[in-house]
């Protein structure tokens, strides 16, 4: 255990802020914050807090609201397709994140595509799989269109460097992978508190021996957050009163699920 | 295009019943039939049909329920772990059926594990990737125990030869893959209408091009049907007003949707 607070009694997505990773909790669609925000549970009737409101800086993915906020959350998922709008660097982005993704688009485009985008982040991190990098897209652009820009790799590259540092924490015994009580600290430390019924299906899920190991590599834990991160966006997407519950239409249930599933 | 009826306008999930498929309309869950079951479309404001009341036979899957309903559907989630009861092949299957399990059953313990299984039907189908038998077999025993026994073997063995002959009788060109067209046609025959941008998405994701060639072969249409299947009935049983709509908790959500991801 690390030290951080567990979970109220009857888990939700209500995990207690980290002290040390605020940019994980912001959001880009447009919540409003209350006054329950200042609390570190939210109420049970209410499982988990409003989120923060944005700051500069990135957020943590879906951060490609490019000026003027060309990227909104597609409305009513009228266009799961959409192309993406050209973007830049944020001012101040890391030379070596610049320069890593002009290696990486060649043609000068401004965006590069699933396999450019493997080889760019697998220089600076471990290899991914490409249903790893597809999901990363996913997650970043909103949209599958399966090319991603500056800004949004800009996010990207960031959230990567962070993760690997969570990982790297939690992995104590530097075995290279993190068992389920080390995947709960980390969800944890992401904001995400989950029940241990979802981490037992998260652990024999991700687990690459098939679930000999039970245990979690680092590829493998970045798919597990982001699965965990962003369903769980898209589920207080559809939970506008903060109830806990969600009502969904079966074409949005279709179309929220499906581009978890499958990369 | 086949001569099968088109779905109404305002896509659902209520395809109209297939003339010569009837089994795939079966359902282990205790919907009650309804009086819109006559109707080969259902009405808008119910925008699927209730399931057919069971029959004997095989349903196309989860049809684990051994004598005396031993496998109703989990309540409440409460233990998507739990272990398969013992079963045994139904009178009257194929004794290539009987075979092909025993064989794959080396000690006898009446169960064949991920592999086996992924041996065994590989053998009468075509080559099947580890995480395709994993969901699989999530769907046909509605466990992760990752362990099978002879009567849910004996669905599945089925349930595969039938989707062997719905792929073959849609890929009319014999190209070994089927497209966007081809696959909405596949699917209304297994009773599912959805929408062309659920089946956009569907390409997309099943493509083993990465979305070059906008088709999918016959494995991974294998997994596509059974995430369609699986994720619809998941949402029916949520969905017990037949209102097109459906409420899900948090844990709920998570429970239901991680199973389908394919690992």
């Amino acid at each position: 255990m690390s030290g951080y607070p567990q979970p109220p009694s009857g888990y939700g997505y209500g995990a207690p802020p980290p002290p040390q990773k605020e940019q994980y909790h912001q959001d880009h669609h447009n919540y409003q914050p209350s006054p329950q925000y200042a609390t570190p549970y939210a109420p049970p009737s209410a499982p988990y807090k409003p989120d923060k409101p944005p700051k500069e800086g990135y957020s943590s993915y879906g951060a490609g609201s490019g000026s003027g906020g060309a990227y909104p959350p597609p409305p009513g998922y009228a266009s799961p397709f959409a192309s993406l709008v050209p973007s830049s660097f944020p001012p101040g982005t890391d030379p070596n994140v610049v320069a890593c993704f002009q290696v990486a688009d060649q043609d000068g485009s401004g965006f590069i595509d699933d396999k450019e985008l493997q080889r760019a982040i697998s220089s600076y991190n471990q290899s991914f799989s490409l249903r790893t990098v597809h999901l990363l897209m996913y997650l970043f652009t909103n949209s599958n269109a399966r090319k991603i820009g500056p800004k949004e790799f800009t996010a990207l590259f960031y959230s990567l460097q962070s993760w690997r540092g969570i990982f790297e924490q939690f992995d104590r015994d530097r075995s290279g992978r993190i068992d389920l009580n080390e995947l709960r600290d980390a969800l944890l430390s992401l904001g995400f508190a989950v029940s241990p019924t979802v981490l037992e299906l998260l652990v024999s899920k991700f687990d690459k021996t098939g679930g000999h190991s039970k245990a979690i590599e680092y590829d493998n834990f970045i798919e597990c957050c982001l699965t965990v991160k962003g369903l769980t966006e898209k589920f207080k997407e559809k939970d506008v009163k903060y109830s806990g519950s969600a009502t969904f239409t079966y074409e949005a249930f279709m179309l929220t699920v499906l581009p978890f599933l499958i990369a």
